[in-house]
């Protein structure tokens, strides 16, 4: 009786991303509020770069490869930061390892708190300057936002668990990701913070279209 | 009598560019029209990516070298076009080798028809999709624009101005430039057509506070 009165779901944007990567830390920091704008749900979808730059021959980030380009980072960041409103702060180890807080973000994608948790870490990394791959630091976080720190800590030392977090690396390979952030929609890759804003009218014009 | 009467320079943007480069394709022809509604002036600074390539061990664009980014690349220049309301047609060859018209480039830096040429010379390279580095093409180019196509392809062949571009490449590495386009204002580099935009910002924002 009701068939043209129900409601179409929002469209969808695959966020994919890495805690040690610069330019996912403004991504991370502005995609709820423009997710919100746009009206399009985001899959949280973390993996690690490092296989990724392995693959290319890399055994770090291009940023540190690359003298010219690395310099030029540090500063395209400060103004991209205060172009956004958002703290930053040079960080004085790059990358940072951050398989622990990873591997959390892997087993926990579908969890309400998963922005937060987020927010939290790349505030630490690219704000307070602060290593983030350690117990004590990914505990605090978890407890700061009212969790059972220590089941979760306790949880990531499974193999179910670690393996969560090869296998979305694994995934992002099979995308053809190359860098963070990379954003999926519909199929269609963007790649770089500079292209969140494209990859969210793209999906919102495929759900006008709909 | 009037001292607080004259008229302040417009800010000027230097604009790094390469006509083998598909993203200094929307910024040749994005530029104009911007710089007109931020005041600025243009600056025109053509430059080979061939030796900064190599100076990174790269005998070719990254976009050639490192796959999935290449493919994406392609994807990206449509939706780009696209968004910008530019014509473009993925080049069936590239990089397209481009000396002859980068030489002409450099040494007409300052000529009022620099920015149509360079127009034209892209708009061969990423539109028609046909070669640029040709004696014929770069002669028919030049007539078009009712300039002395004989005398301008002499003069090519002189020593003089085959250093022009060789000085220009070497000043971009002084500055360290890396990629194609780049912007420089007031000795801050931005590198990207996403940042053409910023760049500019940044131009009018310097004259202001002057």
């Amino acid at each position: 009786m009701h068939k043209n009165t129900s409601v179409k779901a929002l469209p969808e944007i695959e966020f994919w991303f890495e805690f040690a990567s610069n330019y996912s830390y403004l991504s991370v920091m502005r995609i709820e509020e423009l997710a919100r704008l746009y009206q399009v749900k985001i899959k949280w979808c973390p993996f690690l770069l490092g296989p990724i730059f392995k693959s290319l021959g890399w055994n770090t980030s291009p940023f540190v490869l690359q003298k010219n380009k690395g310099d030029y980072v540090w500063q395209d960041m400060a103004r991209q930061a205060k172009k956004y409103g958002l703290a930053w702060t040079q960080p004085t180890q790059f990358p940072r390892s951050a398989l622990l807080p990873m591997r959390v973000a892997a087993a926990y994608i579908n969890v309400s708190w998963i922005a937060d948790f987020c927010k939290a870490i790349m505030h630490i990394n690219f704000v307070r300057d602060s290593d983030i791959d350690s117990a004590t630091v990914v505990h605090q976080v978890l407890s700061d936002l009212a969790l059972d720190a220590n089941l979760i800590l306790r949880d990531m030392e499974s193999d179910g668990n670690k393996i969560k977090l090869r296998q979305q690396t694994e995934l992002a390979m099979t995308k053809k990701i190359f860098g963070a952030p990379s954003f999926i929609v519909e199929g269609q890759l963007f790649w770089g913070d500079d292209r969140l804003e494209d990859a969210l009218h793209f999906a919102r014009g495929v759900y006008e279209r709909n």
